[in-house]
């Protein structure tokens, strides 16, 4: 009878569908899902002190101690770098510094003395020669958007930014491929690319000013990644400075290349702590211009499995989102955010699911979606479900996906992280935690279903040490158990720095060191970031 | 007037489309158009000789020497592998010593005196362990399809033969994720896939004998690139075993990780320099069964460059090749094959393409063909087109592409390059060939248009050093000169060690070296191979 109703339900929804273009932007969720607990709290300006607490592996502190190697500018330091640059791209305005040195969640603050602020690859490369014969430490920075105190220092390293290298140097209208300088602002390539009928294959709730730099630095995933893949896919050559200075010009613009090591992998990811990224050739894909939503219910987890599975095949070419949230995270943003309703009006149901298709072709892609969602009802996958018939049922499907981070935050003390694991396993984390944390604190889990990405997030009434270690380690060490990765795509930056070991084995991280060691023998480029602390110095 | 008839033949065809779907088995065009005249020439049976001769950079001859650091094998070192793996994994029998010491087209011949077989990672790692600690060179093999020399020895070299790895680990079928040993064939992965639904995203003409670990090793390209992408973006994880015998388990089963440097990267293409593949992880795609080919013809290269941008953007979710011949190529398909006729009956058009699309949905993916060739035709990028009405049509449209190499190879002598350039460049060098060469010789142009893969040949009635001085070094300095790549997807080997410098800069080189070094500081792991042997020993 249930099952009858909601097919009925969706029938009547399919029914009334308008052939109308949906077009709408993506919320920021990757924005407001960052905050953890567990990031360094200590972590404020601390003028000469040389050494910060922080949280570190299985949640012991421990003490980050500047690098005694490092020098200390001097004024010789400050006349070379405006002899170089200019007086306007040498800054020591405190004003300016102060925004240069904290990240944008306000968790993370260094106390560098300089801001640099090159306008080509050769002024990076200079300056990098010189700082490392002088061996003072280099903070490389983009649009500071970073969730894990990657783009700030932690003492007084030299800001190195390169949001003065804005040059779009060519665009194939043929093969699709761009290539522009590292401190390109996303949006502003994805705008740029609107009007050549291309789009970025990837986007992000940051593209207003994160760089295109940074973004391949940390290599970014956002909210394309199910559709076009990650950025050691996209991204077909660079060009990055080495810490002694050298050029490494890597810039392909080919699909094929095999002459040799393909060293750009290196810089993707690895948060500027290899080399400076001053050049990036990416492929991108043309623009399409149909976009259909809709907003489902699965009884269980084995269902959205199931559905995913079904997605893939029978919608895969058009495919661009499968996100899920359970009925704990639907509770939340409904009592917690105004002007929100469940598009399903059946009482709850323990899991949502909300898939998007992208295509070329308005009335089939459309079609499409609605014969795989009636097979999918019909096969009993799905027991409720809606079609977005507007951009403002388009984007109220997304806003209580989008919303869970939000009403999170509302709802009392938040644990945060942001997890990759084998779809199969992903949300018997959730269900283990919830028996491990009984009565203590509410568990919800959303996320990428298509990528197989996880935002497990417990929600109490206020922080409690006892709640964090019923948390930590268990869920790095149930991660790592699985081969999950404990960053999805943030990278580990200063933050999870020491937690590497759950998702890397030893001798995986004895090889980075030595290929760190190789690539900047004095250790001057992000320092304290990325590599665990003990192989950092 | 021409126009009207070429539109109507297409419409003709178009009408009589039939429904129908097409199965069949592309043809081994890489494992044809490798033969290179500027192989190595005199690399027979050498015994005890120390030095080889061949063609290398700027095709000056130099001397491959054998790397005096290097062991021999002796007494000791067969009781120990036989120990370790058996009398049956330590092969010393001339006759499976001769097959392994050559590679497939019979143009490299090495001489080692052993061939070991392990059948696990621990297996490959105590071996590369004791071969590194006595200095003994190694080289790691798979199906031996390579095309450069670079999976047979230079000298006397162990062969570590990986072909006994074949288990399949784990298969997701939600995720798609397929995990499994690196000796697994190519075609035996495909037929496991396609009894879960879902296919390898690479496809190569040598499938029946190519390993997943030289797949990887090589970066291998082959026929799905231009859907489904490179490897790099495909594997999801790797493990290798470095020199010294460590194993890097870097075997993620995930979409998302960013914790730290990315290193599978680095074995991905290199070649077996870097270390040896032992497990594989990769994404697939679900099998999709609606197949579409047409053959189309066109005036001038500006309007097959017109309509592969079209082709991307109008069939972009379902293109699956895009080719393209000149009509010399056509010309001597049509006088040296049998039984091949070209299936457009107005006069020789200047450019013949082949589009192939691949879906879920039969009748959809037709019409969105045939809407897409009918405006191209009345856009006037194309002249003349027909669409493949049964497998028959189908194969014997792939048969005029395909049956290049073999036309040129029974034409006389020919002078192969696989080279990756800017698709708007592309041909400017075939007309710049053609004009150098004048009456000498005659220059042919096809290839993989989708992928900016060109195969420019040289065909001849005979070799003659005259015409090679036409064509080396200029060919490779007008890839360079416009960033292309000397090696689209076959690697350096042997064959190209000493022509990296044409694709690669001094300082990426070096950078390559010294992360050789790193890894492998005895440099046991396929010497002479890959890096200049300025740089190799």
């Amino acid at each position: 009878m249930e099952k009858w109703r909601a097919t009925t339900n969706l029938r009547r929804s399919l029914k009334s569908i308008l052939n109308r273009q949906l077009k709408f932007r993506y919320l920021n969720e990757k924005r407001s899902c960052q905050s953890s607990f567990n990031l360094i709290r200590d972590c404020k300006s601390l003028g000469q002190v040389n050494a910060i607490q922080h949280r570190c592996f299985s949640s012991a502190s421990t003490l980050v101690q500047r690098n005694p190697s490092f020098s200390t500018l001097n004024s010789d330091d400050i006349s070379y770098f405006k002899g170089l640059l200019g007086e306007k791209s040498v800054i020591q305005d405190e004003d300016r510094l102060e925004t240069v040195n904290t990240d944008w969640m306000h968790k993370y603050k260094g106390s560098s003395k300089l801001l640099l602020l090159p306008r080509s690859t050769e002024e990076v490369a200079q300056i990098l020669r010189y700082c490392n014969s002088r061996c003072l430490a280099v903070v490389p920075q983009g649009g500071n958007t970073g969730l894990v105190g990657g783009s700030v220092p932690v003492f007084d390293e030299v800001i190195v930014n390169v949001s003065s290298m804005t040059n779009i140097i060519s665009f194939d209208k043929v093969s699709g491929i761009l290539v522009c300088e590292a401190g390109c602002i996303l949006e502003n390539l994805i705008s740029f690319l609107d009007n050549q009928g291309f789009i970025m294959p990837l986007d992000l709730g940051a593209k207003g000013s994160c760089q295109i730099g940074g973004n391949v630095s940390t290599n970014a995933g956002g909210l394309r990644l199910v559709r076009y893949g990650s950025l050691h896919g996209n991204v077909l050559g660079l060009e990055a400075v080495l810490a002694n200075g050298d050029v490494l010009d890597m810039l392909g613009t080919l699909r094929k290349d095999n002459t040799g090591y393909d060293l750009k992998h290196l810089f993707i990811g690895s948060e500027g702590s290899l080399g400076i990224v001053t050049k990036v050739s990416i492929l991108t894909p043309p623009k399409l211009s149909s976009v259909n939503i809709a907003f489902l219910a699965c009884n269980d987890y084995s269902s959205c499995q199931k559905l995913l599975m079904e997605a893939k095949r029978k919608l895969g070419e058009i495919l661009s989102a499968f996100e899920f949230l359970d009925t704990e995270a639907m509770n939340l943003v409904l009592h917690q955010l105004d002007g929100v309703r469940n598009p399903l009006p059946a009482s709850m149901h323990n899991f949502y699911i909300l898939i998007e298709t992208t295509g070329s072709d308005e009335s089939y892609n459309r079609e499409k979606l609605e014969a795989f969602l009636l097979s999918s009802m019909e096969g009993g996958l799905i027991s409720d479900g809606v079609l977005a018939q507007d951009i403002n049922q388009a984007s109220s499907f997304w806003r209580i996906r989008e919303g869970v981070p939000e009403a999170l935050m509302k709802a009392g003390a938040v644990y945060k992280y942001d997890l990759s694991l084998p779809v199969e396993k992903m949300y018997d984390l959730v269900d283990d935690m919830r028996i491990r944390l009984g009565d203590l604190a509410t568990v919800v889990g959303y996320g990428h279903l298509g990528d197989g990405n996880l935002h497990l997030n417990v929600s109490a009434p206020e922080y409690d040490d006892k709640i964090l270690e019923q948390i930590e380690p268990y869920v790095y060490e149930w991660t790592s158990k699985h081969r999950g990765s404990i960053s999805a795509e943030h990278g580990l930056g200063l933050m999870k720095a020491n937690k590497i070991y759950y998702s890397k084995s030893t001798e995986t991280v004895q090889t980075m060191a030595s290929i760190k060691k190789l690539l900047d023998p004095n250790g001057i480029l992000n320092p304290y970031k990325v590599l665990p602390h003990s192989l950092n110095s």
